[in-house]
């Protein structure tokens, strides 16, 4: 099979590199194209890029030229590391243009046509592609959003208890540094600190749970019907975002129905064999000190959501942790495993993947 | 007036040197008796200590001579760092050969006749005291006992909120690696990483806070009626615990008449003229990522709590966060302060500071 | 006696903050100018400023109301915090002007009539003042500068060490974060981290050092005949400066005379009757693992360079290990060291504290 | 192939974590046997270990019963991750009785029949098995050492400069917390610190270093004719050993001629064959501010030492920078590489890997 050939916007900061770094050797995909602010464009990218990850970029990465933001792009395919400001003119003109673009921005992401896609939790919702092409009058481009990177661990946590009625959420977050992006945190602010505060992340935490875990109706989601209290802490770790959780259920589960459909759950087909799915979509440790952001944050390669701690709640019925690595589960990994879900479903025009011809009912249901 | 001689108990330990440095000027106490176990027994000092806080022991302590556990000691006051299994049998025993003994163990903390005191908060706990003397048939000596330290934020903070009536609270605590003494927290498990899990400390948080906030009626407290949720997580920060708290409160105050009940909050006479009494017991960050524990830790010298993000919650109706110093505030400066209230009020046979002698109303009161 | 008003310049950033903290209460200086540039003009110090230190900016400063960069001030005392491209054109144009300005960028250090000033090292520098007034015609105006903040605890281990000859020094430094200003190293960066360079601060220490051991010729600065090595680094430290230090002493001292040297330090009249000069310009710590910068760095209110270690080297002599706090010491506490002696000796027009009228034989020596 | 049947002794301590995570699927070895002290002896190896590596123990390996350590055992190959005390009598009990035994404990790792090995550096040290078995009366049982962590990058990154006749190495290190084995360092101590002293450190480096660089003459290693002066400083990071290096060089080469000597670094053969030998032993960042210890020390699996900052010294010549990983390469990884070099050459008796069968002379030479 020939590898579809994909952009990505915003390739010299943190989250593209992080592009950069999971789509290298990716089964599907193939990065053809970088682009990035003026500062950077018409450099190599080894040149330009402040590589902030492990080890050096990409051989072949190294020596590709980078284009300027509002170049027209070759790619079917799109993944935009882009910061509110400047995603918000070229990504709906990418899409527009025909490219199918996902985004990790926050601007779009709670528009009612746009999919707020986690492929294990609401693949259904991804029918809204329908509704957003025939609003708009696209054929081949499309916008899929990814969520804010807290609210990963809740949704992904919570989606297995969805049975058992949940009717309240308490969330106290402790979100690594990264999430901030690069140059992001000052050292000064952090080190032996915590800042109990990041600017507009609860609003976010609080609406965009709720859409995910809601039921496609239609043209739109409708909300899950729970109310969400969430309060945002910035703590001294590099990657991973842990949140204690509290939460009340109508039908009561036992502790163990709860582990019961943790250990059960996987993504329905066929995003279970999609290629960066991984074997379990949430973990739970028996031991009562993890899931640790260092220790835990690459489990299933960073795209597993680990979860300790389960008791009961004096206030609200449960209590729990949850962990997922944010630039991994939380941002990059996600939109990728968005995109092969798009893909299997045949959303991406031309691109056929072998999951997609072996499988065309599960696929296509 | 002469300085009333004190002993510490467990000297060489991480809350032994506290001691040992905020009595160091103190106006009242003097350091005449150090005591340790037997690694340490019968050296000097200076010989037997690995100094864990700034600088070096000062200079008058480096030569004293440590006397062994089972020593009788002559120091009416003693301040107890033992840890629980050495706290067993020699705190009990001294207060029952007449000193005044204040442990921050939690080995008897819960005892009915035994004041979980907290100056500012509970002042009038100290009456049992009275009872204690009687039931157990002493004269001079006494046992009074501090608080865990990550309660201590819960209850400052809230102290001044019991007018409105508080129904429910919910906890999540970040707390300082020095909560757990030294050698304590192994860097490997806390560098770039947070620990969900303390053990043992949910459980002394969601009793000790309704202790401490409850009415002395007669022989005992009668407890604060309200329901508490409390999640322990270890932090990557030196010094100061900071918690996040969803509370409910029964006669539901607008966020400014919160506000107020905390500028006004002081502890009643003789509390708020003790020398190691803050200006402010708990002060308000107008700033929106303030108070953060290295930068706020120190506040009022270690004893304020500070407080900041009151807003409302949709769940329990009002969040908010509070930070204390946990070594200072929630181990060693509250014992001190419990020892002036002590004092003050007479409880130190043959130690009458000038606040005493000066203020025999208020003080007796 | 009435208080010499002060201007800050650069009063918002990280050391322009360490002005404001060290100044209050200061005996003899009083804070009554602040300055920075445009973003800030013109706005209360409360709202312009991010404060990055420890509680909240003194009550008196909070309001009071920032002056632009290119205002005409009326403090005859003028502490700059400007970084080099702000300081270019403003401190040359307020000394010029008649201010005596002490200076912490490192644009005019190396000037031959500019004292790179250490008053415990080398206070005869001073009369360059004498020479620079002549040279520019000024009569109340004055440049003098502070050294890099890393050969801080260098040039005040090894000033003592000039009775021996000192040949050969090779550096390697761990410095905090802090002396990359605010908001300076990203987080991402150094925590789990170590960077092992930092732009162009090798050559400054090799420089610098040479230069302020050296001795004062007529009308300019004989350097040290030394040869000097730096490497930097950048620690995951929030402040301190810790050098390891090998050197090679011509007359070969044994061990002890190094350590009878350090503690016979002192520096001459007025130097050590200065309000800001520390009781122990260097102190050597007998522990094996000390000193420590989080430990150690405040040791003697932070003016104190410590030091340990001492052992023979195999290749050059002699080894050890220095620290000085780098925003105190190693910036905003030596500047205001500096302009104490300035004062003492006459040359801050109209200013004469108690100091310089009750020792004028010493002070004018 | 059949696997070889694998012992580890100290199973459950961070090195022996180590081992087991770095042998899971290796194509020659297969953990058949854990040992450890008697606190864990009898336990399956899931309840005995806390386990401080990444995500959880294979799962193969998690209910594998713990050994005593006085078991006679039945693998070949024993790789021990010991403390001192517990190496003393158990190694040299095991390699008498038949075994070999890689051991990472100082104790014995300076005998001079025992080969300190790195086999891109001194694979012919190896025959001083041939001696140790002649002179001990073994015939199947050896006893190789790998050498302090520290001195690796230092040995890695001057193995190529050999050539150009090396005579004096000043080494100032910033060692990881990993280092001092779990629990080893107290947060207390390292956070937003350094600590500028490690016990037993210095005087190791000092000397294994030259041992290892020497060459093999009849039945001992000749020592290199080099001064080493080594001081150590502790940093707060998690894994990798940073060296500052400054040596002098005979031939006083170019520096291009330095870079070009680590580029074309390689073990001979078979080294550069074996499972566990990195693509490039040595990595040359260009970037100046590389390598950095959380970023760079996987580079190669954690076997490649990462050099960088390559200039001249003032005072030795040459400087700059090396980093390897100190649990990996630096311990476990390198006991491996090790145990593959013996297996290869034919020191293993009655396993021979494919390499050594279809490599008899290159593996025999």
């Amino acid at each position: 099979m020939e590898k579809l050939p994909v952009a990505i916007l915003g390739a010299t900061g943190a989250v593209g590199q992080r592009f950069i770094q999971l789509l290298e050797n990716h089964p599907w995909f193939e990065v053809s194209e970088l682009v990035a602010s003026d500062r950077s464009a018409g450099r190599d990218y080894a040149d330009a890029v402040r590589w902030v990850l492990d080890g050096e970029p990409p051989t072949r990465i190294r020596s590709m030229r980078i284009k300027p933001l509002d170049s027209n792009l070759e790619s079917p395919l799109v993944f935009s590391a882009l910061p509110k400001e400047a995603a918000d003119p070229h990504e709906l003109r990418l899409a527009s243009a025909g490219h199918v673009v996902c985004t990790n921005a926050s601007l779009n992401r709670m528009l009612e046509d746009v999919p707020l896609l986690l492929p294990e939790v609401n693949a259904e919702h991804l029918a809204l592609i329908d509704i957003q092409r025939a609003n708009r009058g696209w054929t081949t481009g499309a916008l899929v959003a990814n969520s804010n990177c807290t609210i990963m661990p809740v949704v992904m946590s919570l989606a297995p208890l969805r049975q058992f009625g949940i009717e309240k959420i308490l969330i106290v977050s402790a979100q690594a540094i990264s999430g901030a992006g690069y140059p992001g945190v000052p050292a000064l602010d952090i080190l032996d600190n915590i800042i109990p505060y990041i600017s507009g992340e609860e609003d976010k935490m609080e609406t965009e749970s709720l859409r995910m875990l809601g039921k496609l109706n239609g043209d739109h989601v409708e909300w899950l019907p729970a109310v969400v209290s969430a309060t945002s802490n910035r703590a001294s770790v590099i990657d991973g975002h842990l949140v204690n959780l509290s939460v009340s259920l109508k039908s009561q589960p036992r502790l163990d129905d709860i582990l019961e459909a943790w250990a059960q759950f996987r993504g329905s087909d066929p995003v279970s064999l999609l290629p960066g799915a991984p074997e379990e979509p949430v973990h739970y440790f028996e031991q009562p000190d993890r899931p640790q952001p260092r220790r835990d944050r690459n489990y299933g390669k960073g795209m597993t959501t680990s979860i300790g701690r389960l008791r009961e709640c004096p206030l609200l019925g449960y209590k729990f942790v949850a962990l997922s690595h944010n630039t991994i589960r939380g941002a990059a990994g996600c939109s990728i495993l968005n995109a092969e879900l798009m893909a299997a479903r045949g959303y991406i025009s031309g691109f056929y993947p072998e999951i997609a011809a072996s499988n065309p009912d599960a696929v296509m249901a």
